[in-house]
């Protein structure tokens, strides 16, 4: 039988929030079986720009990644954010071990092309080492990756929190049976914006659509399902999207998504 | 037969000097058998410090670690430092992970007890978990160690660079045969502080004894060679202390440290 592997990516709301990131760890801490947790930032690198003065740049509303703000997003996310979490885990007695993609060289990526914008070091990418992730799992050790990747030629990369976590899962799906899970501020993918009890349960590809040119998925979920069905579509077995409590077994308040 | 072991010690002088670091990393990358580098912050630490506006605390000569200064610390030890030494060596193909010791729970530690100065978030290493870091080594994996430990309740500690090479050292002695390094600005240690060339090529346990009470080694380098000889006595076979290519076979120009 193929062992269960969970990918859990929590978002920005709930590491900004000291207690709520101790309750979510809790709940990380029961789950069973293999696991990976992953995280961005959050607020928590504008925060740091703008203690040192450096302005934030954007385009088309993408932060645009200059040296200054690479450097960062590294001790923010790499630093303390990623420590921070190893250290409260490991108190919560789950041996977890602070990566970045160029850490045992476990996410390789490439510097986004330059189109119409340059987005400065951002990482898009193109591999996720399933062998060494393989062997640090089978070690009972839970890597917790920040959003960092490289490019194996010394350059650190800024990368999107949810599309490591679809990537790592689609890396180590060969091996093991992934879940994906979502961690956010609401309960799941809301039908109406202004309803938070609004739930949608579950979506297939097919309803995927229909709720894509019904305009019922719009804004940041896009980007957030593309990424969920990607993932789906190469070897993750469910994605599901929700709160804190989201894989404990008594908690049926989600939306889960297959293909 | 035992297999080698060489941990690595870089002081702040070559973190600080981008090329200096990366001639280093060169010097480390061609390095047989297993390795560990250990590294701090420098002034990295001190300079982020001042531009947040956070005046350093001292006392006796040492930083006291508040809340603000370990965030600090984490930031620019685990994050920046750390993870710019690990993309550097994964390009020049050693295959770095990046670790403090709440990483795999490698390095327990216990907050400094409070006597006349309270240091703050200042940690005293208890142990080194030899197990994970063999395992680790065995992968093939190079851990690079910052200057953070912790104490399995929580929380991160700032943690001297020395004293963690001379503790990873006694840790896997039992394992490997190691010899620790300690790379700095300077060919060794020193007969004339004053001349650079007057590098002492050997000390033993006791002319270490006599060059302390003639006043040859004071300041700076008692607390360093106090560790030396810590790991000596706990298992290391040898020391060596000097520059940047400190390891290269040719080199025969550092000081070399036995009981």
């Amino acid at each position: 039988m193929t062992e269960t592997l969970s990918i859990v990516k929590i978002g920005g709301n709930i590491i900004e929030d000291h207690e709520a990131l101790s309750l979510f760890l809790e709940h990380f801490a029961r789950l069973e079986g293999y696991k990976i947790l992953v995280h961005g930032g959050g607020k928590k690198a504008s925060e740091l720009l703008q203690r040192l003065g450096i302005a934030p740049k954007m385009a088309n509303g993408r932060r645009i990644t200059d040296k200054a703000t690479l450097d960062v997003a590294v001790m923010v996310y790499g630093g303390l954010v990623n420590k921070t979490i190893v250290a409260q885990l490991q108190h919560l007695k789950v041996n977890a071990l602070g990566m970045s993609g160029a850490d045992a060289n476990s996410i390789q990526a490439h510097k986004r092309p330059v189109k119409e914008v340059d987005y400065g070091f951002a990482g898009d990418v193109d591999g996720v080492n399933s062998k060494i992730l393989t062997t640090l799992l089978k070690q009972r050790l839970t890597p917790v990756f920040c959003a960092l990747t490289h490019n194996q030629k010394g350059q650190l990369l800024n990368t999107n929190a949810d599309t490591i976590a679809a990537e790592v899962a689609i890396g180590l799906s060969a091996t093991f049976e992934t879940t994906l899970y979502y961690c956010f501020e609401l309960n799941g993918v809301l039908k109406d914006v202004n309803d938070k009890g609004s739930i949608i349960g579950k979506i297939d590809s097919h309803s995927y659509k229909e709720l894509v040119s019904q305009g019922v998925i719009s804004h940041g979920m896009l980007p957030k399902l593309h990424n969920c069905f990607h993932a789906l579509r190469h070897g993750a077995k469910e994605v599901r999207i929700g709160n804190l409590g989201l894989f404990e077994k008594e908690n049926t308040n989600y939306t889960s998504l297959v293909l």
